[in-house]
């Protein structure tokens, strides 16, 4: 049995040695550290695909950068369409702002007036929605022949202003990273397409389509690496393509959500080895926490 | 101000009385209440389209009975690929198990030698894909035809085994209950789609078709009431369709999920009023609860 | 393996009835079935003592009819000071009221303006104080002799006004239910005790004295059974109390606080087996729900 | 409205960097960034008397490095008597060790057989109770006068093998930081006195003696701040002590519990404003985190 060791901090302090010294820890703080030591195998893992998969509003709270350093080792991206319809967003120029209060107390209907829709403690303009449109219907003539989610999303990624530097979309267009959102329908960027169709333009892309190509990425890799941040469809999207696979070797969750009333988001890892999801000799861990202090954590612990 | 009255159980008590009771006790239970008189009022609105939205494993876990008991007054039904698929697979014949265990402790090793996979404490055997796969070969000559997620869904009701009684997707084409699913390709469903088109059919089904229809139903409806279990795509899919609304006069949502990591399944329904999603004077309450408890107390203190 | 049954409302259906159904249920449902099959065994087993732990504020919520229902087969009782000063203010003629609110939005300076004590949904005026002082000060000659809290405790039962059927600490003294407060001193109760050191009177309760007593019952028990509600120093001090046993043969906990952050209100009962503080055969089972939801239908199920 | 900055990682960043980086992000980073700055403001105010609550295992857990770094800036520190049985432990020469598992399967039977009891994924070694009885047994002589619980935890800190660099108690007592445990009875030191009374000997603390030193020292200072670390009778016992003064004028809560059960632990510190525990306009923040995680991240950020 190995002793706990316990943490001390020290003044001027690394972050990548307090993540080490957490692995001395019981706790959280110990699931914070494996997850940055299975990063860092994942990462160092030739053989190894990672597919990262990510929901909830990371973009609006100030987290592309760490999504951006991500996506510098990310073979799969499986995201909502809110996270490109944000990025998207301040690709074209607006900001996400803080609404400070105390302990929760939102003044909703005078947010309401003021035009910003609240995600928790942050806010974005509604006005997004009138420039979103205009960038549709400027570039829908090279936007509407795209037949698959991915290829729209590339395209996207190919005109929208901003760098690799600073915008999602344009990175995995520029790194040609498979980038898949099922659910794109469900989002902002959903609300365009469905804008330009009531407009009378017409676009065919199919549902479907994008299935064979992650299906194909995760049947011939050699060994598969899943991050997960925040559950949902992106997780589920994943889990569901490695069913064709050996399962997973390497795993890394970040959820606050509980796994006893059954959702997939809140599933433990663990539960994926049943379904042969996940190897049953993998390497992974749950880490419960908000991603916006966990998530900074592991990847700078496995600088 | 009003005093709490305080819960007095009497032997032989109807769950109607209980809950009206709860209404008279603080902290859960005056939501698990308050969500019961909300929802009577939204079924005795005529004006009131109620738009249902679902997340999680409902019907593996049970729950197919009450799911069906609500669509009994749903104008409009939003679920996940998986809830779909798990009622077509007992509409094929098949059951869902218990997995006992002491406190969470699951042998997924075990169950996955056994050909189980696991939701939590519940397990579906893993044979099911084949007889899915049968059912999808055998129908794929009606089913290819469909254009839209929701017409290819009502489809699949219209052929599959089972009746209204015993049927979700069955129920929803027979009473012509609007039924989208926008992340269908993640889902077994969605599989059996992948694996038609991978044996070298054809189909095409729009991604954003669907998106007309909750939009306009939402749009046109004098009223609308929302109710949410679960959060997740259905939720947000929801949401969004009364952003081009006067948003929702009716709201209840049943979650475990919290606020302050910035997910929409989290976030509060008041959220909603700062998007113009819900109206400032609603009628909403937050039932923080597992769904398999706090639904058939509202459903049932409802009645 | 037994199949999921599946819950089935019916109109007029009985609480007793619904619970016995979800234990046809999985997730959350069939914990909360689960739970009043083993109190409906701890209850008919004559061998077994049955320890009752309870913290958190369910007497300002109105639980407090519900507790006294469980009084009726609790062998020993133990809760916060925070419970029966509450219960002593209801005794006294005090109310609680509701602070009815849009999820989670309490105006706390205005509560505080009308002399408001907040406690999530539910507030009691502060002016309580006033008439507490008034009854420790008029009965300090008979409560002053008191050397343990128990013997405290039963005193103020003894002379408080209130029957057995709507006072706590009236029905355990009247019942001879052994009722410990180690943390009495965290309380309103404590502060009457500070309030007449300070005003120069003097009492010796001793600290330790009430171990003895909690632990022999424990020890001499033939089988002993647990009931938590809400952890804290309730359930540590049953707990303890179990270590100089063979341990518990039935146990039932309901909260909501998680088990990975390592404190013991969220941790499993199972947990205890590895102290001995439960049988590792025992009949036990975790209720992961707000106990204003979970108890009474735990009660009414076992009826 | 001031905009969202985001969260830029540097390779070999320092942990103050990154704290003070994720106050220009949304959710659970900006309150860690925010409980920071708290801290600072806190500590450098010659006026502010701190109170630090603590409850949960963080000594077996590995995080008494912290909290003595803690005690470093703390006035009064309150905790349960579980973290001092454990320091003693560990001044004694025990060590804790950590419970390796996929996911949260403890094999408690196995824990049982090997002597080891489980604090989620920590242990200790059930052979400690043997040592401490002889502690205590060798030292009854100068421990059976004290007369308070503060006076008796003084003086095992002043008995006790260790320093004040590795040891709470020891800390305590050297650099008189006034130490309350009102629930002392409920822990492994209260066991040892009451093995002592089995075993014949005699000693009378008071239960309530202590609340005169809190609530003066509450009373008197001129401004107060305070940390709570997983809720309990250490936060309400402070919490108690502030009603008596005009309130907190800086709070620091760390806690995963939720506010809407009602218990005193998930409270938010807003509630404490309608009770005047808290001042109105005080400097306050909530942190939903595991505090293993989130305290050194804290503490580092306001070196």
């Amino acid at each position: 049995m190995r002793k706990i060791k316990g943490l001390k901090l020290n003044k001027g302090m690394k972050v990548s040695d307090l993540v080490e010294r957490m692995g001395g820890v019981g706790f959280g703080a110990r699931s914070v550290s494996q997850a940055s030591v299975i990063l860092k195998k994942m990462k160092s893992d030739k053989d190894c695909k990672i597919f990262f998969g990510q929901a909830g509003a990371m973009v609006p709270a100030g987290m592309k950068g760490v999504i951006l350093d991500m996506l510098d080792f990310t073979d799969v991206f499986v995201c909502t369409g809110a996270t490109l319809t944000h990025d998207l967003i301040e690709a074209l120029g607006f900001n996400h702002f803080f609404i400070d209060s105390k302990e929760g107390d939102f003044d909703d209907e005078d947010l309401n007036k003021k035009g910003l829709d609240r995600m928790y403690n942050v806010a974005m303009p509604n006005s997004v929605y009138g420039k979103l449109e205009d960038f549709f219907e400027e570039n829908w003539e090279v936007l509407k022949w795209c037949k698959t989610i991915k290829e729209f999303l590339w395209k996207i990624g190919e005109i929208c202003p901003g760098t690799a530097e600073d915008c999602i979309l344009k990175k995995c267009y520029e790194k040609k990273i498979p980038l898949f959102c099922p659910a794109l329908a469900d989002s902002g960027i959903g609300l365009m397409i469905w804008g330009r169709k009531v407009a009378g333009e017409e676009i065919f892309i199919d549902a479907f389509e994008d299935m064979k190509e992650i299906i194909d990425i995760s049947w011939t890799a050699k060994k598969r690496g899943i991050i997960y941040v925040g559950g949902g469809v992106p997780k589920n999207f994943i889990q569901q393509s490695l069913q064709f696979s050996k399962g997973a070797q390497y795993g890394i969750q970040i959820t606050t959500d509980r796994a006893e009333p059954g959702g997939s988001s809140g599933a433990s890892l663990k539960e994926g080895i049943s379904w042969g999801k996940m190897e049953s000799n993998a390497d992974f861990v749950d880490v419960n926490c908000d991603a916006t202090i966990a998530l900074p954590l592991i990847l700078a612990g496995a600088e």
